[in-house]
């Protein structure tokens, strides 16, 4: 009778619309189909993720090329679960021949936790006889205690329990009345919880006792401004719409854009996943691959305290708990403007039923300002043209921080990954004239927000021109001869000094803000006609602090990626998440993900090859009263721009809003206004 | 009868609408007035510059303080005039008193070349005979100097040539017709112009001669478009509208929008100058001020090429040309979109009459996607609130290159700098197979276009609840402690490391990327009431490359601003102009500007002092083919942000677009929807 459910569930997979292209995430249907086929050989599983198993690269790239002809991946579901008596088994399930192709227990380590496994610790918590008698000692009565909130984390790796019992650590707070911001009510200690117990298994109690805060709530509710004296009057709508209708079209996930091809994949981890994305060179009338795959794949956020526990505050929020399962559902006029196409994300709950998350992406347009500009000075002959970008987005929540995750592709060939992070700070208790020590802002009386960084890894799979491509380190440089010399008279000359990559080894590098340093993703065996440089795409990006935990430390062990700016690994189907697959309570010994890869072969030949450049950036953040209690949005910024890649400008041909020429302006006439905005108006 | 005219026209200031502002730059009266009186006793003059000579910066606070008792500051017109015979003079005319209150000749100095100088070069070189020979040298026959032109540059500083003689280097282009673009053909010889004389005075020629280029013309005008097949069709309009006008009030030159007041300048040199910015905080129930003045100052564009005479290319366009001066008219729905508000920058002009340059500042609103954002997880009770900001720019074309320059408001107290480089290359010839050595790329066959820096000198003019104020240089830092010590055990303590800048010699200091160095414009002596750090502006710039041209350097010797990313100068009401006010010709010994001043005390007091902080930030370009024929848009940003200044996040009252508290989830009510946008649409 199973069997019969999974075919008929097959049935209905294969009745949608359209079948599924090989990058497409897992449907309900297909997440369903799974957990049948599991289920008729398994029995009760807790489901930690159910997820498209990627088709291997080398087949992919063949069926990419002939789509008609070579036969099409088959669809695989990669399946995390845990038994009811706690084991971690990991597994696959062919959806196409609709059988169980690998299920293997993993001892030793720990799956992410989920909204579910998050959202079951408060409520244990509350009743808890340790945490009441502790909420006792701070000034919270018994009667109190469904006022005591807690925002529940990965342990990260305490010594004291290892990594055999599934823990998370209770980060909690207090609230007045429901509607009031708990972060201004942190307690002063730490519940620690067993997942597959469902209870508080031991609580860190500080050795200085912090009572809780006595300042009046800091909220940012629309009742709680109204009592302040209201909201700002003054500010007039800015109406942006688009009456013919967005200038893109999407078929099933794939979508085209000013000569872009994406397709738009979506999972539990990394959310946003861009695959095979293309670029239609008019001047070559030829579809140019240019990325394999991109994505946000792994993060950290090491908070800088180190009394403990507060060590163990470095979420890796996409590892961990999972950037697509913290997806916001995005809500039309609020979070993006303009002609919206929203689409879902389907996942597993715990029980093995297919859940969705509404308007998981926003995909718009903007308008970008000017895209060029040039005025000749002696007859004001000119050209103005105006730039759009594509905003491929979606936001998720991590407890008390959001992160808005934009990927934006522009016309003269950047994709741009812009981050905002916006939401509210993780704050714990001081008391009255408390010295942070310098480890902390008071950003509100009693309210101590840690330093921390925000440390991202960006996955980068290139395919510029081809696969085989080689990572070039990029320096501005003086040239050489001092002042005075033959070779550089008046001490003017610099250069871009190109370091090859060939190994692993010689790829783990740092950034140098003062050289201006970038890298060069190339392909050597195309050089652009006229520079005769090789075509590439050039990695810009400034916002990247070095690791400020120590090397050796709890953090460095365990988020090896953020030690360089830039790792490169020879290309394997397996290696998609920087910090391992399973990141909660890994000890770091030995280092997961990145360092073992390099470590199993650190002379691999990555220069000519099929490669990943692994790029880690972000920023530190030191607290500061405005960015309480809620904190504006700071937005900061990753480029990939073509560089000796086009033989020039590929966009020329959008419409400018005002062009006239030389010989235009002699003869009086008002040149070739082509597409000048009619809607704009003197104030 | 000429102080006849005098006194009508000065009637004429009298009666027009309003008293100017004591920052309003001089309107077209003022400067006819300045002429007039000026004519009266010195007679025929060039006239280079008739500038507001700003108030001196003690008398200003004070009547800022109370100018409805305080006697308000005279209006002074700052002169620089070139007499019949070639001397400079440097002036002061009292338009309040009409009176010369300073006629100095300045000898061996040049100032800024006008466009009305550089309009001329390319007719005279046309006609010279020398030029007409190296045409033909290189395969131009003399029936074809219609189709030469030039770029004339300053001429940078030539030591064969010294600074008595008034120069500027023709770079040479030719146009087979006159509607291509002439950066496809440079020449390869240099005319020398005597700008006093009209004539060229001297030819550079290079050892190695390059023919005119054989390549077709590469263009972006509208015809050469719809030649190669014509404009994308698939971009469909993208409409902002503000339909109840904009949330800006601009009396005279003060624009109040969102809590800020500005003054809004405009000069010859700088472009845009805003003054005495403040912020009405409605906390603290007062008016804040933030900065008493800022602009963009200086800039230099080194060139990378060793070879002679290519050294020479390092021009200073706020300096040596003025941003003003170059500013583009801007037409509506062209450079922004939205409601406009336009102000026109009135200049003289080189016999002493007024001029306009119509729309020169644009002033406009844009929505700025989401200003913060929070999700309770638990329950999905939400806040998000859109962002807007207020954008005051202009453009200026510097011969070959545009510069967009956007001073930008944001409602949560940034004060942000952008600038896009957009236009065209500077490009020199090459021989079919010539190497460029490194220092350029070949763009287009033909076409080698140098390697260059853009380094801008942002003048900071802090006013911090006050002008006595101190910078701090910041730097992100790992605590003392190895992995396992007591104090950090887990090696993850970090702490904001802050230097106190206590004379100018110690505020010399360079970028470092790898601690995120940020600078704190901060008053010691008000320290915030929960952090209790001093109240602080934080100037945020990650664009900022090292001076690449050698220590010792002509432009090391002429550029002292751009030799550290930051200096700081105890305030001085003469210390506007980072390289010195006359720019052209300076041969960097001594070096003029910031050097100087800072040798004359190296180590005055600047903490808790009235001071100014020069940034210098920007960017180094290798050129690319898709930079040609004209360059996409490439923006940098410097941001101010308030740290430890507001109490709390001071836009929590923009209305949010969607919010709904705990106890309305819970009571299924859909929130209080304050301001959701209606127009968007799906798709």
């Amino acid at each position: 009778m199973v069997l019969e459910r999974v075919k008929q569930l097959a049935q209905q997979v294969t009745n949608t619309v359209a079948p599924p292209h090989p990058f497409d995430p897992l449907s309900a249907l297909e997440i369903e189909t799974a957990v049948s086929l599991l289920r008729s050989q398994h029995g009760k599983l807790y489901y930690n993720a159910v997820t498209l198993f990627e088709p291997p690269k080398a087949q992919m790239l063949k069926w990419l090329t002939d789509p008609d002809h070579v036969q099409k991946p088959n669809r695989i579901a990669d399946i995390v679960a845990i038994t009811t008596e706690g084991k971690v088994y990991d597994g696959h399930v062919d959806l196409t021949e609709h059988k169980v192709i690998k299920w293997e227990h993993t001892p030793g380590v720990q799956p992410l936790i989920t909204m579910e496994d998050l959202q079951v610790v408060e409520h244990v918590a509350r009743k808890d006889p340790g945490v009441i008698e502790q909420c006792g000692l701070i000034g919270i009565p018994p009667s109190d205690m469904h006022k005591v909130y807690c925002d529940p984390w990965t342990i990260g790796y305490d010594e004291r329990f290892g990594n055999s019992v599934r823990l998370q650590q209770a980060l909690m707070y207090y609230r007045p009345i429901v509607d009031d911001s708990q972060y201004t009510y942190p307690l002063d200690f730490c519940p620690i919880y067993d997942s597959n117990l469902q209870k508080i298994v031991h609580i860190d109690v500080p050795k200085v006792r912090r009572p809780i805060n006595k300042a009046p709530p800091n909220n940012y509710t629309v009742e709680s401004i109204k009592d302040e004296g209201g909201f700002r009057t003054d500010l007039k709508p800015i109406n942006i719409t688009q009456p013919e209708g967005v200038s893109f079209t999407v078929k099933n996930r794939i979508i085209e854009w000013q000569n872009w091809s994406v397709h738009i994949g979506f999972n539990y981890r990394e959310g946003i996943v861009l695959n095979n994305i293309t670029y239609f060179d008019k001047a070559e009338n030829k579809v140019r691959p240019i990325f394999y795959r991109l994505s946000l794949a792994e993060m950290v956020v090491p908070y800088g305290n180190p009394e403990h526990p507060h060590h163990r505050k470095h979420a890796f929020d996409l590892g961990e708990y999972g950037g697509g399962y913290m997806t916001n559902s995005l809500a039309l006029g609020c979070d993006c403007k303009g002609s919206i196409h929203y689409m879902d994300f389907d996942f597993v709950n715990r029980a093995g039923a297919a859940q969705t998350i509404k308007n998981a992406i926003c995909i718009h347009e903007e308008d970008n300002g000017i895209l060029f500009k040039h005025t000749d000075f002696r007859d004001d002959s000119v050209i103005v043209t105006r730039a759009r970008k594509l905003l491929i987005s979606h936001i998720f929540t991590a407890a008390n921080y959001e992160y808005c995750v934009y990927w934006i592709f522009h016309q003269d060939g950047t994709v741009q990954l812009e981050i905002k992070l916006t939401g509210i700070l993780n704050t714990y208790a001081m008391n009255p004239g408390e010295d942070t020590l310098g480890w902390g802002t008071e950003v509100y009386p009693g309210v101590n927000a840690h330093n921390h960084q925000h440390l991202f890894c960006m996955r980068i799979d290139p395919n510029i021109d081809g696969p085989d491509n080689t990572i070039f380190q990029v320096d501005a440089t003086q040239g050489p001869g001092e002042v005075g010399s033959a070779e550089n008279y008046y001490g003017n000359a610099f250069y871009a000094k190109k370091t090859k990559y060939t190994t692993p080894t010689e790829a783990m590098a740092d950034y140098n803000g003062n050289t201006s340093r970038t890298w060069d993703l190339s392909n050597e065996n195309k050089l652009h006609p006229y520079s005769k440089k090789p075509v590439s795409y050039k990695l810009v990006s400034r916002e990247v602090p070095a690791l400020l935990p120590k090397e050796g430390s709890l953090v460095w062990k365990r988020a090896g990626f953020s030690r360089h700016a830039v790792h490169v690994t020879p290309y394997a189907d397996s290696q998609i998440h920087p910090a391992g697959r399973h990141v909660p309570q890994t000890s770091g010994e030995p280092s997961r993900g990145i360092p073992e890869w390099i470590a199993s072969n650190p002379s691999a030949k990555i220069d000519n090859a099929d490669v990943v450049l692994w790029h880690t950036f972000g920023l530190t953040h030191f607290p500061a009263p405005e960015d309480f209690p809620v904190m504006p949005a700071e937005p900061m910024t990753v480029l990939l721009r073509p560089r000796n890649f086009f033989s020039r400008n590929p966009a020329l041909d959008v419409p400018p809003s005002y062009a006239r020429t030389p010989s235009q302006v002699a003869a009086g006439k008002s040149g070739g206004s082509v597409q000048a905005d009619k809607t704009s108006t003197l104030v």
